[in-house]
């Protein structure tokens, strides 16, 4: 998708739950500031809390065989991060498909600028053979609310 | 930019490196398959391995006060990797900029399948103040040759 | 040091400082539990966190040029943790050399178990050459009152 | 054990497997140097392909439900190792019991230097439930020529 696309998708989201993450050595590079992959890492945290926060532990939906693995991501580095900092990562529901849930998140640094902008494309896929399957319905029941239909806008999970 | 005219550059990049990379446990996680932050690993190890087979050593460039800062990832994991695999990573580079440089990589696995397809935007910034600067001209000049003229396609580093 | 010393000396830490941590996919491993480095991440966070408690930054430290280095570990694996798994870390102080801080610290599981306990000698250097310098003041002084004096272990900071 | 007894093993482990790596940005921490981390990522690669080398792939032997866990790890950080640094990790076998396996590793920096000094006691678990098994009798056959008598030290696989 195109960047104003991306940039208007950011602000459809209709809801964005908020995981506060510290910054620690482990996350850093010998650049001085947080690696990238860190980042990455803080993302999923935030997913993995705003499931939990819906009543959906990854661990039962693991021990149910049924796992979200990421499809595609698209992710602009804006501003670097540094150590100890107190960073807050946002993460909400763009889209949702029988199988595919499209997230929008950000990491936010201390001065409120936007280090990391992100969208995610998750699949939902059986533990047994990684194929596809429908979002569980109780799942989709407690994502939709978070989720509102995006005007203009191709329905491809991950375009 | 589009998928149509991701899959396109990334036909375009002149020529790619190859670097043979195992897979760990501590590259997977408890899905069983790869995790994928550690695919932006091995892709960090394949562009550094480019530089180096160019001359190029990012801890002399460091010491240089010369760092790559990623500016934009696009990555599409297309299929699971195992513990144990052996994977090809590659790297190509798509476009030159002043002071950015796009690279076009990939992870193989062992039976040729594409796990991973990726296309980064980096930034040469000053370690001192994480500005942008120039790419040195030695490197442009050893880079160059992998890199040929795009035609139809935008003249943006990381559209 | 003997295991039975440890484990005495594990219980002579005066006070210690408890860090509940959530296990996410990018902390495990393709055996289905934790992977044994997530564990040092974990204690890290734990230690960090102590220190930041006592009113001392790593980001303000560092910028003073004053660094935590570690120069021995001694940890045991005892029981595996789990995905999603609430585990609580802990972190006390067990001595104070010039320069050298030993750390007792513990992962706790979910159930009340133990799954990992360690000992951890850290050394302040100097961030300009890596070379010992005493801890600031202020900070021993803070840390302190958590160590106390253990009878009949020899004065050495990593046995 | 004491560190006499600790270095007076690892001279004991009969060969040493060897393994270059190299450090890259994604293994170094704010400080500049490589994080503590890891170091432990390093050794866990040489064993592995130690294990290679003798004709056993962990993905095999996962697959058919053996894994090696790491029960105790004492290990001692002597020196830094920098950004982009070729380094060298040794492998080697200091005891065989049933069940566990004791590695003696180092990490050898470009300069010949030491900076890390490991001893790691793994047990061999069956992946179903996690409670020791006995190491499969090929893979026992090719441990043994890499292990030699040791006199003088408890027979404890970690003591």
């Amino acid at each position: 998708m195109s960047r104003a696309e991306s940039a208007a998708l950011m602000g459809e989201a209709a809801e964005h739950f908020r995981l506060p993450v510290r910054v620690y050595y482990q996350d850093t590079d010998a650049g001085g500031v947080v690696f990238h992959g860190a980042y990455l890492n803080f993302l999923e945290r935030a997913r993995t809390e705003l499931l939990r926060s819906l009543g959906f532990d990854i661990g039962r939906l693991a021990a149910d065989g049924v796992l979200f693995v990421l499809h595609r991501v698209e992710i602009d580095f804006l501003k670097p991060a540094l150590l100890d900092e107190a960073l807050t990562i946002t993460a909400g529901v763009m889209r949702l498909g029988r199988s595919s849930a499209t997230f929008s998140q950000t990491v936010e640094r201390t001065d409120g600028a936007c280090a990391v902008r992100a969208i995610l494309a998750l699949v939902c896929v059986s533990a047994a053979n990684f194929k596809p399957i429908a979002i569980p319905a109780a799942l989709r029941a407690a994502l939709e609310p978070f989720t509102r239909p995006v005007a203009n806008v191709p329905d491809r999970p991950s375009p």
